[in-house]
């Protein structure tokens, strides 16, 4: 399976994107610059609307539904960021949202649905579960599946962020980005090649779900073995359409380990005074580990979202 | 004592300071607007060189030293971003820095001093441990001691943070932040009086160190009783000169507890993802308990600084 997503495709999804996102700032810290070796510009969907770049797929997505389908609503299942996304921007777009949450689902990302309006129904934490639940309300609702990140208009709109940054910082050689499902990752490859000057592509993948890594190894998708990762936005296995972009436009993907998130998320929250989720982490822990790859350069580091269980993290005060 | 700071002079600082400091960004949060009933916009000096305001005033303050008192360099005593932004100052303007700190200072803070090559000696956590300290340091060195408040260069330094704000964002109605020593708080009444239109100025100030609530009700420098609050930035008493713009310029000083200070502090990491110092969090606990005074109103927060001792406020992960 495979798609062709035009540039002009990603400008019209812009004019939507637009509308219901923020566009976010790109930061910059002098002193992660000199621990790195290059020059990074941070690029902050963390402070994007429902705290994560998903808000851009899921606000394109809904805009292309028929009138008929926008009145039976749309569905999702999602542990987190896609579940808010798709709750505001139903709401924004004046649809009705049913959401199946695993009930492990971080409780800020379950607060989050709710106050975007979103009908929940939690399931066991399994992707049979989450499947079935769906299926059991679509058949009641007659509701449209937005699935997170697998779909076409799902990918041109998590492009508009790489768009955006590219557009603001031209300078940029490098991109990277950390890769789940590979929706982000597919739109940042499609951004860089219509909006980049040659600009490179990589991925960082933690080593406990290296499915990505272990894929373009064997030029198939593998799936993950584990999901023991602190990176709970990239425990997901890789999308088909995902994978039909990101194995010919990735430069490479890096692993990285758990002890290396961490100690990068702390760095960033020190640092930057900025919250991100431990997924953020993975890409400046990639760069951090393979510094002779990004050596002087000029790169581009999308933070995806910062919706973090504050009691997961932080002592009660 | 008064004295008389023209907008001249300020504009000449904000010269000097958009050399060394950063034009920090405005952030918004619709939903802590909804909580607050008004439109909030916060100034985000946690994002400032030294990850605090303090910046401002030590910039300026030490680029009128003469060149012989250049040559014999800087003193101060701080247990934090004060003692920071002089190291760094001092640092960009080729000068040798000596910097007291007390024994408790947050880690993080003395830290910052070294990494910007501060020449750091502790002593005992009292302000008379400090003046003996410095004293000695200077009879040795001939240093100029740069004073973390009481001083019409620091003061006329801190105001170009609120200009900043009232010139990105004219509408703004009344400007709040927080009180300690009052440099913050008389730079912003003076730039209100210069660059607002009409803008009132409120402070936020703890009940454990409400110093400068009780001196605008005596008419004179009150002392604090206790320093016993989390908001470690606004431990130190009302100074001279800041008193004599503030007793007249200031609207109210509104007082906020322990707990509130918290819970906003936490609200703000949650909702606006970044990071802020316990004193941030001041000025919103206090909107928040007058929320008729702020009502539908445009409000300037000033987000002082964001240099928190991750140790203190997050698990080990």
């Amino acid at each position: 399976m495979s798609i062709n997503i035009k540039k002009e495709e990603i400008d019209l999804a812009y004019g939507v994107v637009k509308q219901f996102c923020h566009n976010t700032p790109v930061l910059s810290s002098l002193s992660i610059n000199i621990i790195a070796g290059c020059e990074l510009f941070f690029k902050c969907e963390n402070f994007q609307k429902i705290g994560a770049f998903k808000m851009r797929g899921a606000a394109y997505a809904l805009s292309k539904l028929t009138a008929n389908e926008k009145q039976n609503g749309v569905i999702t299942h999602s542990s987190g960021n896609h579940a808010q996304a798709v709750a505001l921007a139903a709401k924004l777009q004046g649809i009705k949202a049913e959401i199946v949450m695993p009930r492990t689902a971080p409780r800020v990302k379950v607060k989050g649905v709710e106050s975007y309006g979103g009908k929940i129904t939690f399931c066991e934490p399994t992707i049979s579960a989450r499947q079935e639940t769906v299926d059991q309300i679509k058949s009641r609702t007659k509701a449209t599946f937005i699935p997170p990140y697998d779909h076409k208009d799902i990918i041109t709109g998590q492009a508009t962020c790489a768009k955006e940054l590219l557009e603001e910082k031209p300078e940029i050689e490098v991109l990277i980005c950390p890769v789940g499902g590979g929706g982000l990752l597919s739109g940042t490859i499609l951004a860089s090649d219509f909006y980049g000057n040659k600009t490179k592509v990589y991925a960082g993948e933690p080593e406990e779900v290296d499915d990505a890594y272990r894929s373009i190894k064997s030029g198939k998708i593998e799936k993950n073995k584990t999901t023991n990762t602190i990176a709970d936005g990239l425990k997901t296995d890789l999308g088909e359409l995902n994978f039909s972009i990101i194995k010919d436009g990735v430069e490479k993907i890096l692993l990285v380990n758990e002890a290396e998130i961490k100690s990068v998320m702390r760095l960033i929250w020190e640092r930057m005074k900025i919250i991100i989720e431990p997924s953020c982490a993975v890409p400046l822990a990639a760069i951090l580990r393979n510094k002779e790859l990004f050596k002087n350069k000029k790169v581009g580091v999308i933070l995806t979202g910062g919706n973090v269980d504050l009691d997961k993290f932080f002592k009660t005060i």
